[in-house]
């Protein structure tokens, strides 16, 4: 069995894990305190091209968003992003857990337009009583999309600046951030991201790591206490070297996207593959995840031998599904899958 | 100024404020232990024609909401509603501040319908790894709807039989529903309430007290300890005897219901001066909310001697009001409206 | 049965009544935005001599506890109190329902010190890895106590001083603060109570109204947006107007004063007749509460024709109890109780 | 510089890493749906000889006890644990964060009592109004206690029929339950834990894992949806087999209970020294922490070579220290040590 399913299968990228080893006898403080952390943190630093951003490293998704979120808003704010959005959807309600409605947004691509959060902030400002309801005061984007799709600078520039009108702040959700940044259909860049929102993660975990994201703060305002934050949501990993050390090395010669291009340009491969064999597309991606539909005999037939994420039932006849690719996915598996498709 | 905004906007039904001023001295025991109260709920079992229900009466709707949703869902579990659901838009985001989730649907006339809960139910029960989601666990919907609309007896029955299949459970709020069981396009009763669904309330506010929901709860299974969820919300009254000394007037000889016909009959004698002069309603009801669009100008000439409460803008020209009537309102105002219509 | 067992027995003040009675058909807006409202805000003001405070009323104790708290710490923070501290027994958990530890420090009167804040500030701050514990940032103090007790002017200027010292806020829970400042045991005055704290309530239901706590926010910094905290927790009355209408009568003609010194002289006619009989008091009280232990068998004596609130078991012969007057108290139920003494 | 600080130092005991390593490229499914967790659990049931458990492997000890307890309590329900209780302590509020209280009993060794237990429950159940209390539902205890102790098996016993006798459930933090299990002062083995408790975890990140902690259900009651709870946590490790790989390592050959026993030999061996030596112990440890009372010229002095945890200042001269071995103390750092004291 070949898995396509998603993006964190197997281990880590080897190196890293060559120097998890490596250290694995030095005796280093705990809970994030450590060299290697810091190393890390200066590695982000340079990259982003920014000396005055907050870096602090979390272990998993949904924690990292749990987090983010819940520092940021006041009991009776709410965040907004599309229906499809990761906070919306898959994270067991972990957002509301924390007290904060979700209002989310209809699209069809996984992209929120600078238009809907004008809209939004026009209903909620404009009432009469607006204390009657909750207070909309983050957007939640993710970079790619839910549905593998980019934003372009500019639009993340309008974007921000409809936040900053509205007196709202942006947070995106990087958890596949280098796969988007290297994808052909977008102009940002890493040092583009901490100048065109207020805070953002770097992902690690599908990004080679075997966990592990790494938050940066940009706004002053979202700075202060953030570390009683991760510490009181259970975050606060007692050997935080092992992300220090992780981030350290993907950060390092360029590493983070040299995965990040591998495993893109494998995909489109398979996409140019389903293209030419005429499948039709879910949504038009250019990074590590394709979203195609396809007939359940086909399915089933490729199941044999492949796994897939089911994404939904299309009609009685037809589903889509997702093909993910990876730091680890290999040209061997590549062409056995284009073969059979 | 005449107002038309609301069903909350004068003091109490007169014989109410007398039983209050006659019983000022008397010395009962606080947090609704007193006589009144224990007479109240009789007269709500029997009114109900069920012995076996848990009554308590909370001091306003929002409170009431939050503390009988808070009591029914465990952490990871959501609560289904229409997108005008007082509790998705118009409580400050409170269910979400008590930790769960709203899953709302589309709805054109503030109903949900049977064949929405089975499909949510669908979705969230049939996914691999459902943990990842929300448990939707509970159907809240508002009898008559925040539009105005009514559910008959086979519609809601349907919702009932849609919940129990899918494991879930059913609140009605009755903010309103003295209005809306009065109505002519409804065929239940009270006493059918009862037995199609968990848990409901009866709505005081705005049906003649200066205050007080009285919540009723059937299923068995939700009823202990719910006096610790009162209190921890901080809706146990110290003076309980006001909730008691209140519903035990309104549940009396039928006033519950003689006050509504009245409402209800001033709100169709409106409504049928508003269709006869050709306006469009927003919603057809016939309860004591009427909803009806109005040119600009028109609805600028009005608000000199009358005020309303704003939906929305419909286009540039027109504007949707929603007109009220109540136990207090009087003939004399009625015609004077429907004259200037 | 004339029961001396707390201060909300009966209804409220007759001219509190008069006034709800007579506005009864009067229309105004809801929510609090109604001209009594206004007009009981602006008699505080000047009650306080301060114009620049922000008052809000609500319904009940707890709540107002709930409300004013939640609404000045972050999720991380926590407020301290004293062991027999309402929040920390008293209210169900209330405070740790919305998210935050409180830490209690003895009291063997009911009162904190300003050493005990200055201790716990230090034993917070100087951790190596404070945020490993929660950051104590609000001290919660009754005035008067649990226990009858009384703060005085020189007192309560060492308490604040400790927590601007410390970076905290002082938030002073009122709910008897006219029998507490009435009480020769204090100097203080309601005018004082605005310059030595940053939020205080002046409590309603204790002290002659039907219910209604008025919340004083003095600190620039805890004003804003407090309305969605009041909303989102179900206290923003429908029928505000009810809130507004009793302290309105309240704060006239020194009323809420009147009432309290006449409560206080039949307590302390109750404690001098105690003393002369060799009763043993619980906490020394000059305020409306007296606590006094008792014999059982005399106990028991005195419960054939009074009742009051047990406070606990001193040991198998001897229970305290506490007796309590209020504005209702009659100097002819006063006058039997001590001869049954 | 050789740390003592804690047992968190290094990385993980070398045969984890090998096998981390050499299953580093296999695709295995995510959230601990991998079958490396699947033979973890299974030898989990095997060591406890209970086939009937539920087994979930979270990352780390505060996220475990924040999933775990909070999944147990309703919103109104508390936890009962000693002063020094970790979740009391040093958890930064993350019990209360999600909604409880925790009720704290005094204890000089960390130990809570049976009488203890049946007194809160006397308290909480004899109230005449026990709803505006909390209602304590669960016992949290540490085995061995943060201050290194341990309890026997008539202790453990002890206190779990006082849980069951008072309705309560009964939770160990197993933190370190290797280094308590393979102590002298303790009749208890691993097999007794499942049936003395109803839920209880066995730690890894301090006995040899990177991270980890095994969480064992026994109650039937407890064990339904608990996914759901660990998901909306952010505890649901996307690559979950490095859990899995982890405790089926340590579970294999009794290695978790060979790494305990060493480390357990070493703290022995200082601990002697220390007494040989004069030192004054705080407690009275037989597990892996020892904790001593130090003057603070010596301290300093041993600082220039060793680092350790500073429990508290005892007086102005004298400080109370930890000094912790674990499964990466070596003989050599050992022997130093003592040689300086």
């Amino acid at each position: 069995m070949i898995r396509f399913d998603c993006d964190y299968l197997e281990g880590a990228y080897p190196k890293i894990l060559k120097r998890i080893v490596e250290t694995n006898y030095e005796q280093t403080p705990g809970y994030s305190n450590d060299d290697y952390t810091k190393s890390a943190i200066e590695k982000i630093k340079n990259v982003c091209k920014r000396d005055d951003i907050d870096v602090h490293i979390l272990v998993g998704g949904t924690q990292t968003n749990l987090v983010v979120i819940s520092s940021i808003l006041k009991p009776y704010q709410a965040v907004i992003c599309v229906d499809t959005g990761h906070i919306n959807v898959h994270e067991a309600g972990a957002v509301e857990s924390s007290g904060h409605k979700i209002i989310s947004v209809k699209s069809s691509d996984g992209k929120i337009t600078a238009k809907q959060i004008n809209d939004i902030a026009k209903i909620y400002s404009e009432d009469e009583a607006p204390e009657h309801m909750v207070m909309p005061k983050l957007v939640f984007i993710s970079l790619p999309t839910e549905c593998g799709t980019n934003y372009t600078k500019s639009e993340l520039n309008d974007i921000y600046n409809a936040c900053k009108k509205n007196n709202m702040y942006l947070y995106i959700d990087g958890a596949r951030l280098g796969y988007g940044l290297v994808a052909k259909d977008t102009d940002l860049k890493i040092q583009d991201i901490p100048n065109l929102c207020d805070v953002f993660y770097i992902g690690g975990t599908k990004q080679g790591a075997l966990f592990g994201e790494a938050v940066v703060i940009v706004n002053e305002k979202l700075k202060g206490d953030f570390r009683y934050y991760i510490k009181q949501n259970g975050g606060l990993l007692a050997k935080g070297r092992l992300l220090g050390i992780q981030f350290d090395t993907l950060m390092e010669d360029d590493l983070y996207f040299k995965i990040s291009v591998q495993a893109v340009n494998f995909a489109m491969k398979i996409k140019e593959a389903l293209l030419e064999k005429g499948y039709k597309l879910l949504y038009d991606s250019y990074t590590n995840q394709q979203f195609v539909i396809m007939n359940n005999n086909k399915l089933n037939e490729l199941k044999k031998d492949f796994s897939f994420y089911k994404v939904c039932n299309i009609d009685e006849e037809n589903t889509a599904i997702r093909i993910c690719t990876s730091w680890a996915t290999t040209e061997e598996n590549v062409n056995k899958l284009i073969e059979k498709l």
